[in-house]
């Protein structure tokens, strides 16, 4: 063996043993006790888990008149820090673009980059008759998501038509259409409207995002891909109501499956109105909701309703940024940091708040979305022949989530009062050692793209 | 190590893998490629399971003035060769009995004849405040389920406040309440009035355990067990309607989980119309449903919404037993065998049949009770530490369920016509080989008793 | 005509409009507009209303060792003042009575005493086969109503198989089966836990009886209506949640339907915590609840999905009475005094508020429960050959609901900070004027025992 | 009195009961019994119900390169023989006109040839700020419901954000939006799909408009209505999924309304598969669906989740105009004749077939539209004051569907088999007798356009 970690407890999806992992050319390849090899990590007291798998970042993205703060080496590297060895990106298709072609401008962006391995969903902008094709070429090169926007009227939104073609390709092919669900008609109305009453301040933010244009959305397209005969995967989920329209749609035996984000289930509309404009800090669409959802949504993570944690990483720093919305929310960049804190936050508050297991953080956190992209077993679970994709978790050691102890390219922290415990004491990628007391030790643009395996869910 | 299966396709219920499996004292010692010990068994082409886990088996239970026909000999033998090496089988408070004079009763059943291992769950008959501190005992003597019946009154059945108290004391000590869910009222009036009036073929037991009598106990014990704050398991669930039940008290942040059983998923109400009172064979309670709730009952397997597939494994012989009630079907035994081809079954219409994936069936009917009642990961997993019970699947076998071809102590096969793909080539317990070739080879007796962890859902 | 009313708008649950009434020998004869009569009432500028109908009285109950304070005289009276001209109020079958004899018993309770027109609904105690027959028999007597008590564990409480039996006999007979549904069960021991505790505060009288309680006989009762082919009326709902069991029976096509009350609409249970042992004021069976109920029930009212509000009058003195449980809650006689101000509170927070129209409010407290009891169109509307049972209604007319303002025999007021914008103007039964500026000028005894007609809804 | 009506039954929603009806200029002037007048109708052994008034037709109305078959002259008559006494056409807002240009043309043709009174919703094809301002001029002339159509992209369709601004406007107004729902994205992708590939029988019309697409649609509906805080009400609903959506909307407080026609009561999706072409004849949108479907209706008609029964009355004759589409399903007009016979329809089948009272029949054809169009009480009800628009229904008349026992324009009769017990024996429009013996006896173009009164729901 190449390394061996010893004296773990072992986390899967399914069960908590201990045991000792060899790991040869970058592969899981024993598993027992008192093994040895050319290295050794003590893991006494640790749990050893799977890389954590992000499945919703926005790394180096061109967005409302600037660009999201962090790029694939700087986003790539803060993902490791966190306990983060895969991220799933978005490549989107610009107006007159195919969709490979969009692919082809993300995949540059992240070449020599990105610090842990990555793949793209790809974003529909159109779903004419060469696009439909083209679906199918792509999910045979390994990209086997595309993304739908049913918001941003005037920009990504697209009509049903649209979603409903890709669905129903998306099913011949083997792909999975993840959607970003609020009804654009109702938020570009109530964002107009707003504007022109002159109630500019970050509160109408939330206030022209109603929970009920989420959930109205969330349930037409689970109707969609019903008829389809198509799985679909919901985005960033945060109103409660939209969790109801999905567990509705699972009960009719629709195949769909939703994300949700730590944001959405710590923090409150309250947020947004906080003084000197500070609200700002946490403007993204969806809108942070009203306090009652976010039991809802920690009832979903446990009760198996939703199947991921995504981050929706899309940071923009304060200065510069978020601040050329001051005299209007309408212009403030949408997005909030977060690849690097999402395994700590997930753990704290759900396996020490006693939400849920521990092997259900781990399916929430990584072999959930591998299993729905693609990626499983190669990621996702600890088992032989499996990449060495793994962290080391120290279950007692405190982390306060500040800006300085963390390594987003963002001037601020939205969880700067949290102390979490529990935290990442080691990162393995493929056998490297590429995380060590918080500091990244690998090499930068080390990751690899990911081939995915077409979708049968 | 002392054996080595080797060059099979592990399953758990997480992801499928490539590996051989070393084995050390009855237990999984290593898992790696490659691996050499003092015996081998070559499981290439084929697949390796946890053993099969069936939390719900009736073997020498004395019922309806008769005895089940199956005794902890027999039925432990068809367990093992249908590739179940665990069994949880019940022990009935009768009257005037402590809860745990009721288990040495059931203990002393099976000390020296059960040939896998066997746990009990405890059937309660009354909950005076004596039984309430018993019930804590049991659970730190490893008896960490018990059981209510809401059905046949004038028996088993309790009232609600019973059934409140032990789902109270359920949560203090750390045990799962599983519950016959029927509306034991509405069966007793059905059943006298259609007996009065002359109607007793089969049938009639059908049309006396109406549909909604089941779904209406399954929502009133999930309102008591919300307001205990206890977690809930509903056995042998037949009727969509409880499912949907079921599913709205999960939608609630309860912790409700069910069972359901081969019969209810393959057969329907019309066999009870067949001809030379051929239908005796198929009462029980509930009893097979019209048809569309098959498709539901699928459905809640392969979504989430029922965690694990029981046999209710309760036979009568056609000649002597069940002709007892020839002449009313009140007085046929309530019961069917199914203990041997639970596996076989629901991997053939389940994982053959396209309804979910292999890694899915091993949850059901191994993981998931594993984990419900306090197994895991000493069973229901493949990780190092665990029992050796392994199941060498070969998925191209084929077997018809002739009685002929079966070993339960029983003079007929409800599945005679049936030939599924996929059984068990070879069966071992804590590495032991138990099962070749379809014969039980074990030692009979071998089978311990499980003392189980506390169940905290 | 024997008297004219003069210059009112007439208001049905279906319209308003303006037109004279004429009245001969106690009915309305004649409907138009300058009609001339023997003598004239001027009602311009007012609203005339069929008279009020309460379905639900309890006068001169014997209830917890002692006996509700207003008897037929005082209560009827009281009923009149408040606009209501007939009332359906409860026989009880006590042990080892008949169902007749029990209506016996409360027939001469009434007779001579009671001031407006009266019906019984009969409470089951027991339901073997004699009482089967015997319900027939009243059915043809005028009596199509009866009570079965699903809480009140040891007293008036029923098992489900006698619920099941009432209601399929009420389908055969033209019966409807009204429900207090609460799971006395739990409240039994939640009851006995409390005091056994020292919880003895008339907090604990609410905490001993939770919503999910009603919730679940709810649920459980319109199972058994809808196994039975069956109506079903739920008296005195109090919970959200036993709402939507409700709506949810009325969906899949039952004939379910409900009755609230006034105290649950306008109270919430931090009345039981008001000083000085004031909350006993308000223990009743079941109990207030938390605030969010009160909107709930409001739009069951204005949205069809409750059909009738009634009162559960049942008052017992704060001196004497209430005070006989000051050390234990679970003595404090369950009721309330309401009979005289139901019209005045629905209008007030009803049409007054903006909840519903006039006409859904002679709906709600006159023409609904003439429906469902078998009155219409005798009572219950302004018609031609309908009783001239009419309130004179000033929409202007403002009234404090102090125990001075009001004629209930009972020493103090739940009402007595509210001052109502509407109130009765003039009341007459029959075409006799019985009240006249909040006098009853009636005479005393003339009240009628109505025959009421088999109810096939 | 001009004229008394003698010896009926009157009905109206809420009760029934004999009397005597005076009429005088047009109106009711007089309730009673043994009234005399200038002129008497006998109506002994019969009912007596309010004028129908249909909420839904098209007359001459130009759709997909025809004209519907029935002018206002034919249509009004046909509707007058069938027991309608007014009805709500459609003024359809084209393409660079205003709502009040679309209002004008639609007048025109009705002026001097409509036979029953008449008013117009207006078809809303755009809602810029200018149509905003119009609509509540519209309102104060008396137009106080608009129509949005989300099916038929392309021509009518709209967009969300059109329905959502025509809702808020509505409700500042006191208008009410009637929707057509059905997805028109689905519809499009679906219909161009099918004639794609060849399938282009009428059955196809069917597969084309799948419920699922009614359902989302109506549930989009209902999420922007309670957002808008507005009142809603669907046209012709024909799907149980979409009435499902319609229940769930009014349990969260919503005013959401709906209308069916007979058409998708008494018909199926097997009427497409007619022999030669025979199916054209019921294409029409939403197309007849499964026969399961019809019971759902049925129930909501009956417990009140459906308030109002219209025709969607737009014949086109076989000949020449159904036939355009005999080798394409997408050209033949849609569109089904039923303007003369929904009242016998629906008496018969529900009435007669004991689905629901009488009253509820008057409600549904009657006394529902009148008050949700803003026409009660001058019309829908029999009452002092309200215009005497009459029917005298013959319980015991029966009448069979044919072509030539009805009066419309058409070359069919979709209910050619049908015969009818219960039929107008004579029908009275403000006093003036129109319809005897089947006959239209009225003038010609004597039909009022009423100015309907803002609907406050």
């Amino acid at each position: 063996m190449d390394t061996v970690i010893k004296g773990g407890r072992i986390v899967t999806a399914t069960e908590t043993y201990e045991a000792d992992i060899g790991i040869e050319k970058g592969q899981i390849a024993l598993l027992g006790r008192n093994l040895e090899g050319d290295e050794t990590i003590d893991a006494k007291g640790m749990f050893v888990l799977p890389g954590g798998i992000d499945p919703h970042t926005h790394l180096e993205l061109p967005f409302m008149g600037t660009v999201s703060a962090d790029d694939f080496r700087t986003g790539t590297i803060a993902a490791a820090c966190g306990g983060t060895t895969t991220i799933i990106d978005f490549a989107i298709q610009g107006k007159g673009q195919t969709l490979r072609e969009a692919l082809e401008i993300w995949l540059k962006k992240a070449e020599g980059k990105a610090s842990v391995d990555y793949g793209f969903h790809v974003a529909i902008g159109a779903m004419d008759d060469a696009r439909m094709a083209e679906m199918g070429e792509l999910v045979r090169d390994g990209v086997s998501s595309f993304k739908i926007f049913m918001a941003y009227k005037g920009t990504f939104m697209v009509d049903d038509e649209t979603l409903f073609r890709a669905l129903l390709r998306a099913r011949e092919v083997g792909a999975l259409i993840t959607v970003h669900a609020e009804n654009g008609d109702v938020l570009n109305y109530l964002i107009n409207k707003h504007v022109a009453e002159g109630k500019k301040e970050p509160i109408w933010h939330a206030l022209s995002h109603p929970p009920e244009a989420e959930a109205e959305a969330t349930h037409r397209a689970i109707v969609l891909a019903g008829l389809a005969g198509a799985p679909i995967y919901f985005v960033h989920m945060s109103a409660a109501e939209a969790l109801e329209a999905l567990k509705a749609g699972r009960a009719k035996g629709f195949k769909v499956f939703g994300e949700t984000c730590p944001q959405y289930l710590l923090f409150s509309i309250e947020k947004y109105s906080e003084p000197d404009f500070e609200g700002a800090k946490y403007v993204m669409s969806p809108p942070l909701r009203e306090k009652g959802n976010q039991e809802a949504l920690w009832q979903g993570l446990a009760g198996g309703d939703l199947q991921a944690v995504g981050t929706d990483h899309c940071p923009f720093n304060f200065a510069g940024q978020k601040e050329m919305g001051r005299d209007n929310f309408a212009a403030i960049p949408n997005g909030m940091p977060g690849i690097e804190t999402r395994l700590p936050l997930i753990y704290h508050f759900g396996v020490n708040g006693g939400r849920f297991s521990i092997n259900r953080f781990v399916e929430l956190v990584s072999t959930g979305p591998a299993r729905l992209f693609g990626l499983l077993p190669r990621k996702g679970t600890i088992a032989i022949g499996a990449d060495a994709d793994l962290v080391i978790w120290d279950p007692n050691k405190k982390h306060k989530l500040t800006r300085e102890n963390l390594h987003m390219n963002v001037d601020y922290s939205p969880y700067e009062d949290i102390t979490v415990k529990g935290y990442p004491a080691l990162v393995m990628q493929r056998g490297e050692v590429i995380v060590r007391e918080n500091q990244f030790v690998g090499q930068v643009g080390a990751g690899e793209f990911l081939r995915r395996a077409p979708v049968r869910l």
